[in-house]
């Protein structure tokens, strides 16, 4: 393994901007590595799409980035991971990939001792039933409870994180879910966590929020130690951001999921 | 003028479904008239995305339609035709198009005594100020007030029609546009419609509703009247849908808006 295959950057990928949220937590996780983002913002969102193009779409972005020499694939987007996974596996042979899914279900099976664990996520990834096949995969014993919640991406792209409107329609949403005892939440979509204070308040204290942004984190720095992939070099990381369209208030709701400043955005016209 | 000339469909398109609600119009204002309608559901929605994306998007579908012999093209999403009327009419040629935004100017300062006009619509409508410039070519004397709606969309999708959530949306985003004691209302979106018994009972009884779908309706007959376009045959009026994707719930997202049945549905691969 050379220096400058460990310097290769990690390629995150997701259908908007939500997958920000994994960057920023794999740029506190892993500070010294370069990151390249592609967000697909030109045909977000994915969660109401049908299998087809999702799978189309996912194929385009795989391409992509693995034309821009990636050491590590991230698919930041639940719908994506939920139905597409496959495809980007084919795709990038020997190349790690990772997904928010398999991270998110890993880290809800170990911290959930009641084994009763509650998932919320858009329509499409609710509907693909692939957290519960995963967790089931984990452990056999444990019991999933789903629910799609479509109204949390645009309440949160308002930026109503704390607003009454957004209470309400979380207390709507998790009723079902809540009635069933569950020991953990996993916020199955990217945008959710910046729900999580809202979200904690409507859950109650017995309930374990598992934030799969956090989680892809801590599976891709074990993932580079055990591939022999980390970074050890002294160059300053790099990041940069690919979009496919930049639409009104990019800047501004980008740098809300980033938790800092995006920088310079780079666009492709597909 | 042949007959043939005449009984070719009028060729109506919006961003995803909510153009519906102008065939549901076109329906029921020119029952002999057939209608091909086109959806791009796989890139909706367009309220959030660049001028430029959109441009390119509005060019794509003017193509099949006019591919597909309409004898008329309407823009049935304020979007298209806040940023993008220019492109489909450089490509029609002398083929007639109409707007929404047309439309909904024109029977706005027809209908406002005060010449005092509310707008609602998506972030990117309400941005281009196709609206206000469109009611001040017609008459420079009215005032108009808009205000960007983001979260009526997804509302409308989820069916929360008549739901406390969305009540309290309409109240805080139609507040400081009732605060200029406006004499009418552009509902400036094709989803808008399905809430207007909520947005009656928001605004008041001062304030008139302007649906565009309805006067969309009422200028494409004055139109083909004038251009000796309507058809006076006795073959039953066709209705053919055409989407880009079939996504999860299209069936009964559609039918919501089309108020009946939707057939048989079509889709393209792009």
């Amino acid at each position: 393994m050379t220096t400058a295959d460990a310097a290769r950057p990690i390629g995150v990928f997701d259908s908007g901007v939500g997958g920000l949220t994994v960057v920023r937590a794999l740029m506190e996780r892993l500070p010294l590595e370069s990151i390249i983002y592609f967000g697909d913002t030109a045909r977000v969102p994915y969660g109401v799409k049908s299998v087809a193009t999702i799978e189309h779409f996912t194929e385009q972005i795989t391409r992509f980035l693995l034309q821009r020499d990636v050491k590590m694939l991230i698919i930041a987007c639940n719908t994506m991971a939920a139905v597409a996974a496959h495809v980007v596996h084919r795709l990038a042979g020997s190349i790690p990939v990772l997904d928010v899914i398999e991270a998110g279900a890993r880290a809800a099976v170990a911290e959930s001792p009641g084994g009763r664990i509650g998932v919320i996520g858009t329509p499409t990834t609710i509907n693909s039933n692939a957290y519960a096949r995963r967790m089931h995969a984990l452990d056999a014993s444990v019991r999933v409870y789903s629910q799609a919640c479509p109204l949390f991406v645009p309440l949160v792209e308002e930026g109503w994180l704390d607003h009454e409107v957004t209470r309400l329609t979380a207390q709507e949403y998790l009723r079902p879910v809540l009635a069933e005892d569950v020991d953990s939440l996993v916020l199955g979509c990217t945008h959710y966590p910046l729900l999580k204070p809202l979200l904690r308040d409507v859950a109650g204290p017995a309930v374990k929020l598992i934030d799969s942004a956090v989680t892809t984190a801590e599976f891709a720095a074990q993932r580079l130690q055990h591939e022999r992939l980390a970074y050890g070099g002294d160059s300053p990381a790099t990041y940069r951001c690919v979009v496919s369209d930049v639409p009104l208030r990019f800047q501004t709701i980008g740098e809300r999921f980033l938790g800092r400043s995006l920088g310079q955005v780079e666009k492709v016209d597909w």
